[in-house]
């Protein structure tokens, strides 16, 4: 293999810098050129394709977002689309692929595979966390951060002033960001899809809290938890508790951005190099990942349909740290 | 005066801490007793009054929010319930007062001394900047520092994706924290209620600059804008420019909390002094500030009829560095 | 078991009051006693044993250093204090005791336990991560985000004026801070106890750059290294290549201190909980640590005694990197 | 004038950057070409002289350094060396110049300016604060900022094992630097240039502290103090207090780096615009500064002969607060 490309697909964490920075340096190591495909699929069909080499990626590995920049594609969702994909590949000779990206990128990349044989590695990029196949995925760690460090500011306020706030962090479909930020931030509940939590038992919680005089609490609520979201839990509990001052505050995409975490930076440089050195040998459809320490490289296919699940005792610890 | 009370009260901001510990710290030092009241003028009414001194307030002056807590307090719009407030002055021999705080506390400070003629004087803790008196108030640097932080996270991603952001910051009345948060952040347009900024203006600047094949944006919305909250601005922009992908984040009261900065520090240290040496020396009715690096007394009264104008210049500012 | 004791000892690290906190709240769920013993075994034989609670605890998870404090004692090492110590514990009536603290901490709670049989459960808290038992220990987290932190600080300096800067992090026995630094950090160049760097290569390897016609180089030096510390590798470089600027940062206590990270927040919490709940179960003289996601105790003899080794692969990566 | 150019030189400072944006908008915003000259003096003598548009500085706001890097040049010192860089100049057609820097960058320019009668106005940037003629320099806001940022973290440490930490910061000539950090961080000493210092005073201090029963203290050491430095006060207060436990921490480079504050960033965009106005308007060989709120242009040799005397009120402060 003599030329490689690289792109990232879907939403941007932190840390994709840092891997761009480890798949282009490994692949100068190994005497691979390396090309950088912008704005993920949507750029391959468009032939967006650029040269890179050391230089390119010096002083990255700090910086938030991904220089290759990212792009939704409804394009390579066709065949046509795929197939002005292929070519452009061809054109620059380009004989295997390296994509950081989550669920959406791993589905393109397995269909691309088998319609067109292009061997692809891929990194998981994700702050969201739940991709199978891998303990950690790349940006988690710093998005936890990076909420948890909003928490503590909020927590300030709360205390100051009575409140119960209701904070809504990332996870559409799990609680793993919502998880440390409820643990480390010192909250007193969490809500996360994967356990059930009725405005009830909310209520109660508080309740009990206030007539044990505390008067201030933090309630943190995976923006995908089935009681609804931030606003709409808060309300509810408002409307049965109406002598606490309830606030509402939604993080949103500051979230994913930020300088990335030291855990996110050798993650990201462990599975860049891991993408080129296991193109190199042979891989051909599979997500590089971090599991019990070791480097195993788990088939798309997997990585898209099996469920990474998040460690019930986590849920329990909320509620022996908050008695 | 032998013993003077110190108070914090309306919304909390970072460096109210810093105040407190030097407010204490001074009056140590000038051989006088201090109390803390605890919940602003509740607390006050209800008698929650105790001893400081200096060991109490270690180890604080970097902590966000008010270990005095904060509250608002309807009986204190009462003459019975001031009444009641200046009977537990009296039972603690409390003969002046500090207050920290804004325009709500010192309305409340004026009266209080006009009905019953215990002296007090105020330091300016608010995040909002929107105080005749002072060219800072404490807490206002940091709330600018902590958007920022937040916008400089933002950009990541808008620049990841091709996204105009549209950026809530706090400022019911001013543009004070927009204004630095807008050229600070590198936004393109800001919005603040002491200008006028049409839709169809944001409209046009973001098609000029799509034209120039500009791809990503900031725009930086004041709470008070006339215009309407970021959620509104964005949907009809959105509405204008279909081909743009907008996002919108309100950043709430992460702005609150938080370390104060080194400036933040530093006036609170200074303002703290003041108030407990301008109480020492005859002061009676005033809000402490700091004008051209000077030490001034205002009298309470100007503080909360009187505007302080942002500067014009800086919104054209925005325009210029957005070129 | 109705009443335990808590006590931190030898070099403090953040995280240590998040434990603690963990400690005393899972004793309260688990409805026990729990009393902390101030300044490690220099209060125990002091007998600075105060009652703990769940409002103790307050507020403390997100603070750096710990509120118990620590200290070395001396008299700890001699059979009558040893004495001391178990007497005061049975004036208070404490059945077992829970330590956080390194290599030293455990050493004597060992000996402590074989000469009096009081059951110890300790908790891995040091930033120095060299402990066998647990894959990370509290602490070490927030202190290589920290160390960083500053690096990333001292890169922007380095690139604007063609610098070498030797950048010494701690770490007197291992490597463990300062691998993570050098890859996150974008590092040339690292040298750490646990493989040999000779003068002669970091001298090779910035010139070799150099004539690539790199011009700022970033060396990171575990303290222990043993080339010499950072000065000493400094000067023999500069001495060997006169043309290039060298300078010297030694980043020192700093790496103690600050906010922990979450990932440390969520292991101080996980094996504050852990050391409770295994006292209980009948645990006796062992570490809780968490290996590969699993809860394991490990007897503190082994802790001691056993090395845990630094994945040589980390070492090869910083060369790819580099590139 | 048609076209200008920019440059940095002497240590960089945070805001460098900031400015170099507001300068190169400003330029286009008003119809003048702007060029880069590379590392000051030492490139304009080379000719490393580069076309700058509205894109060349994007995104450089928050980043730490120059971009244009810096560097100190013996050749300008010498009349050959001004003549080659003037020929440089004219080459280019360039008209005009704005530096941004310190001491020995207006006393080039000034030289420079009276030899060849290219008109230069400069921008204060340098974290030391010592320039006259405006009350801030671009740098300082975030050079103290970062500073108290790492006592806050030794601090934790020091309370943890009642220890004394000698933290020297940056000043070679004044305590600009010190002042805000030792009243930021609660610092019990400082020890600055301007103000005389003896080690028994220090010695005096400590040991009344430590009879009142304080255990940790932090004394703020300018690295231009008279008394010498950190190290060296250090060691004469062990020598005079052996029971105390004292620790040395020099904060060194790490102050030079990161991403600039709102103030600084604010202070940096404001002064270069008013470079390129005041260019434009007729300025010659004058700095731009901010006192009071307004803009003003001093001569460079006033701005290197001519005091900034720090507030003598502030080391009273200090003394006030640790009471």
């Amino acid at each position: 293999m003599k030329k490689i490309g690289v792109f990232t697909s879907g939403g941007d964490a932190p840390g994709m810098n840092a891997c761009i920075r480890a798949i282009v340096r490994a692949a100068v190591y190994h005497g691979v050129e390396v090309y950088g495909i912008h704005r993920g699929y949507k750029g391959m069909i468009k032939g967006e394709i650029y040269k890179m080499d050391s230089h390119t990626v010096s002083n990255i590995i700090q910086k938030g977002g991904t220089i290759l920049r990212s792009a939704r594609s409804k394009e390579f969702l066709t065949p046509e689309g795929r197939k002005q994909a292929y070519e452009q590949l061809q054109k620059h000779e380009i004989e295997g692929l390296v994509c950081i990206g989550g669920d959406g990128t791993f589905t393109g990349a397995n269909i691309f595979f088998e319609e067109y044989g292009v061997p692809i590695v891929g990194a998981p990029g994700t702050i969201d966390n739940d991709l199978y196949g891998t303990d950690y995925t790349i940006g988690y760690d710093t998005a936890v951060n990076t909420a948890l460090d909003a928490i503590d500011k909020i927590r300030d306020t709360a205390d100051s002033h009575d409140r119960v706030f209701f904070i809504e962090v990332m996870g559409r479909d799990s609680g793993y960001i919502a998880i440390p930020c409820a643990i480390g931030g010192g909250a007193e509940i969490v809500m996360i899809p994967e356990a059930e939590t009725s405005i009830e038992n909310v209520v109660d919680a508080l309740r009990t809290g206030w007539n044990r005089s505390k008067t201030s609490f933090i309630v943190i609520i995976a923006e995908g938890d089935e009681a609804g979201n931030a606003s709409q839990v808060a309300a509810q509990v408002q409307e049965a508790l109406p002598h606490m001052d309830a606030r509402v505050t939604i993080l949103g995409h500051v979230q994913r951005g930020g300088a990335p975490t030291a855990a996110d930076r050798m993650l990201a440089s462990q599975l860049g190099i891991a993408c080129v050195e296991g193109l190199l040998e042979g891989q051909k459809c599979v997500m590089a990942g971090i599991i019990n320490g070791d480097l195993v490289y788990t088939p798309f296919i997997e990585t898209i349909t099996k469920d990474k699940l998040i460690n019930p005792h986590f849920v329990k610890m909320v509620n022996i740290l908050s008695v």
